[in-house]
């Protein structure tokens, strides 16, 4: 018996079906590849990308998109502080239980804060999160503006905008950063090919 | 358009991978089996026998146990009234993007309230959603009392308990009614025959 939370009077089921044998039916291992970075630098792409050139391989992905969840998982939630803590805390749980049950999860949010990511390693085993940092400058993201977030929050008739009037705290220790040093410019399907390649070599393109 | 290594002018087609891509990756159908009960009823224990013999033939599931979840996505929430519809709320969203990742996702909860549990239908296309009721008399379950929970209900050490001073409201036009009619006992095994039976007739065995 625990008192986990608010809640009391829980027990812990375990199943015989675990991790290892979902890995063993898909194999691959699941992990969560969790893509940040500032609105308009390319998540969405590269998830879909990484997404396209996995499943030519026969791998199991699945995209939890911060757009999309907020249509269902997280409708209740605003934009205030506390609400996009909120939202990426429960993205995170979801992106463990995908991870849990063998999937390569693909977490695409701009998650702008450095405490609410590392949060959501801390749900996963080690070696499991995988964070991949967009890095491309505002200037780029505020020119493509493919949404036209930028256009908006730049007029005020949008509030707390990250890189605009709200903080973006890059990654210090992150596993990947896109495009790679030294490259200007890099296809979605080469910067897939780059978390691919990084996936082969941690093994988790195999039970 | 995109650059892909020597190919030029290739169009981008976002999330260009769905899922029937998935299905047919997992040569099934991604749906939600919910089975509601009371505490004891053994929902859990179906859950278990019903991942087994999935697993057996090949296929992949996931459980989601209202009680596990609550150790994560669902640690905020309490167990007063707007806490339990949340809490089922969730589940109902997260087992809808697992039933969008392709997988047999199998929900074990309680879920008492017929609104609750129809809200939760509704989020999943049509035919989708696999309601499973777990038909055992309350004294039965209380006589198993496999976590001592009827026990401090009874005591009044529990509030709110489902079956002692809250109500359970049984399925008015659920899938399937377990144990079947007319059958005193069947073991776990057998009825997860009996879901697995109601899956191959439906076609979610096959892509």
């Amino acid at each position: 018996m625990a008192t986990n939370g608010k809640a009391t009077n829980i027990l812990w089921h375990k199943s015989s079906v675990g991790k290892l044998h979902r890995q063993e039916l898909l194999q691959q291992k699941g992990c969560v590849i969790w893509i940040t970075g500032l609105s308009g630098s390319g998540k969405s792409t590269l998830a879909c990308a990484l997404c396209q050139a996995l499943y030519s391989r026969g791998k199991l992905t699945y995209i939890l998109d911060g757009d999309n969840v907020r249509h269902g998982l997280n409708r209740d939630l605003s934009f205030k502080a506390e609400d996009r803590a909120e939202n990426i805390r429960r993205i995170g749980e979801v992106a463990k239980l995908f991870a849990d049950a063998g999937i390569i999860c693909i977490a695409s949010v701009i998650s702008p804060y450095r405490r609410d990511r590392d949060a959501c390693r801390a749900l996963l085993p080690e070696g499991d999160f995988i964070e991949v940092f967009m890095d491309v400058p505002l200037q780029i993201c505020e020119s493509r503006d493919p949404k036209g977030l930028y256009k908006l929050a730049r007029a005020g008739k949008i509030k707390g905008f990250t890189g605009i009037d709200d903080p973006y705290e890059p990654p210090l220790n992150c596993e990947l950063v896109l495009p790679q040093k030294g490259i200007n410019y890099a296809s979605p399907c080469e910067m897939a090919e780059t978390v691919i390649s990084f996936l082969e070599e941690k093994g988790f393109l195999q039970a």
